[in-house]
């Protein structure tokens, strides 16, 4: 996160910019008032589903709770509608956001100096943080246009066993992807789950930008592809209820050894990391999501048509404003050109020049608009011509003046 | 935790048993209703006290929030009245629970593999859990009778120094410590600052259950008394407001060197760790513990006095019961005996027999009374002829009818 420091600084001297900056969810979306009745949601159902008393219910809101969880079913019946994953409520760990799920599956994954994480270059930061803060060596696959290629990850893994390393698990964001916006297309998502079966690898599979793609259109999980539980899902609800209630889980139904010698479900090991870092996911947070869950008949996907209209809005007013101000011609002679991702929070710019700090600087000052230099996210080098630019912190109108502003920089410095 | 299993598969078995096993707060003092009104209380805060406007409300309920959190200036606040700590709010990190706060303090402070963490044994499970995540070695200090003992903890110094290992820190809980209910005597609180600044060591004061005690009675905190800044305080609101937020704090006052070279505080520190571990607390536990604190007008010792006069109630008629079950003579004859904390949720009952796992069984099925073997909470061995007995759980009712099975199990088992 230390890149992004000057990211951050930038932001607030120029309070006036806009940026494409935050991969934040928009807010126009959300309604404070909504909170109390989601709680009075999940109450009925203890009371009137579950038939629990109203001292129950106080225990289950005050109290220390299940390491797990105390929403994993209800959370399994929304992946079931949503995803069509069929996983055993037994199999899920609430946990305190996202990013506790990574942190708490690395520390259960990785018990060898040799074993190895795989990430693709550019790579979301919250797992190489992660990774960092647990001394876990990270090998770096580099994305092709397509996002990861599957042959350059057979072949990182074939030079990490002649180095004598295990490479032990692959992070992956097979849906519109953060930071590049990709999609790994459907032969990708067969190809990793053979070759994760063949080269005895984990997928560690995030998907928090899935739904917001146009309806009916979308692919299926490496999840809901993986018959060999090769797959360990990483799931957040801070895109698609919100943020503030940090809720994700992990669905961990792989079999695993415990330290006994007894063969167990590998969610029962992350209760057991889960306990010593957080005791267990916030009763109240846990509370709020299942109210959503409840409200919305455990049909996540529906209740996100709105937003995910929303960012689908966003995503063409940025692609047809780029279209406009920078016709093909032009902007392929000066040899810049952008992804077209099909959802998602963001795409891919790519300069003939370098995107970096110091164009970050001048874009800010001069064209008062704000992005993203790719090369934070890449662990190794890279990226250092293109931007990442998220479009779901904006207006539309906003996204409009933005890329106008972005053109006038592009203008100045490329064309 | 694994050792717990025993005792909450018993509990499991025996669900009719009294248990002086959880450590919990005592649910009685939680009404429900409450939540919505803390909600609101603290909305009215950020929107009368801080001019916030309904949108920025909503941002700060519903948005990724910063790192080390959205309400530390009250809790800064709070602590200033209730404990005479004066700490600067950009000193604090509010935590998922002090379990986070001793989680990413660990991962801050220890760096080397020579680095030792110091404990007393026996010791709160929680802290030698985290360690052993981290792969940080401890070092046990034995408890005498008032508690950890400054020239024991001398000598384990030299002795880790002499070995070539750095003794880091220190972990100790001060009030009524669990699993032992002790209390440092005042001159001891001195002792261990002056051996702190001595031997170059950070103190980790833990503080769950200060305020359990007689009004007007307890000592000063270690972080009040420390004008070096050796201690780093662990705060929680657990057992002071609820468990179900999952609400701790870190008071990190320290000047460190960040990993460029420049001094800072080690709460910034703190924050690129839990930033990585779950980006930060969730918003709406804040707001909650938040709202408790404006209704309270920041005076949580003073919210607490009923909380504190029913723990004490519980004390008194525990220590009351024993007393007149097994009379001094007699106890003292077969070599039973028991400390009397002046406050807090534990205390030591020692036996002539061992307090194992066998005699547990025995306990729970033909007496219906649970408790904890105090060996579980000794990191190598020790406590084995005692056991923990938690008053917190209970009604006075329960306690009563505890301390009589208590009774015909020692009756049976060692007189």
């Amino acid at each position: 996160m230390e890149v992004m420091n000057f990211l951050n600084e930038v932001t607030s001297r120029h309070p006036d910019a806009i940026s494409f900056g935050p991969g934040r969810p928009y807010e126009g979306l959300f309604e404070v008032e909504r909170i109390g009745l989601y709680l009075d949601a999940y109450k009925r159902h203890l009371t009137e589903d579950l038939g629990r008393t109203p001292d129950e219910v106080r225990t289950m809101l005050f109290q220390y709770g299940r390491t797990n969880g105390q929403i994993h079913d209800l959370v399994a019946r929304t992946l079931r509608n949503d995803e069509g994953i069929d996983a055993d409520p037994a199999s899920l760990v609430v946990t305190v956001g996202c990013q506790e799920g990574m942190f708490i599956t690395l520390r259960a994954l990785f018990a060898e100096p040799s074993d190895v994480l795989l990430v693709s270059s550019p790579c979301y930061v919250g797992i190489t943080g992660a990774a960092r803060l647990l001394d876990i060596e990270t090998a770096h696959v580099p994305e092709g246009e397509n996002g990861l290629d599957p042959d350059v990850l057979r072949r990182t893994v074939d030079e990490l066993r002649a180095a004598g390393k295990r490479p032990r698990a692959l992070y992956v964001v097979p849906d519109f992807s953060n930071p590049t916006g990709t999609c790994l297309p459907l032969d990708t998502r067969h190809r990793l789950l053979g070759l994760a079966e063949e080269e005895d690898l984990l997928l560690l599979e995030d998907n928090p930008y899935g739904f917001f793609t146009r309806a009916g259109t979308g692919l299926p999980t490496l999840k809901a592809l993986d018959n060999r539980q090769r797959v360990i899902y990483l799931g957040s609800f801070a895109k698609t209820c919100f943020p503030g209630a940090r809720v994700g889980y992990v669905v961990a139904d792989q079999q695993v050894q415990a330290p006994d010698g007894s063969r167990t479900l590998l969610a029962d090991e992350l209760s057991k990391i889960k306990g010593m870092v957080t005791v267990n996911t916030p009763a109240l947070s846990q509370a709020v999501i299942a109210g959503m869950l409840l409200t919305h008949d455990f049909r996540l996907r529906e209740a996100n048509k709105p937003a995910a209209d929303f960012y689908q809005g966003n995503l063409s007013v940025l692609l047809d404003s780029l279209e406009r101000l920078l016709p093909r011609k032009r902007r392929e002679a000066a040899g810049i050109h952008w992804n077209s991702p099909e959802g998602g929070f963001f795409l891919t710019l790519t300069l003939p020049v370098p995107a970096d700090n110091a164009l970050l600087e001048e874009s800010a000052r001069d064209h008062g608009v704000i992005w993203t230099p790719m090369s934070y996210f890449h662990p190794d080098g890279g990226g250092t011509h293109q931007m990442r630019l998220s479009l779901s912190y904006l207006t539309p109108d906003q996204v409009i003046e933005g890329a106008r502003r972005l053109a006038g920089l592009l203008e100045r410095s490329c064309l």
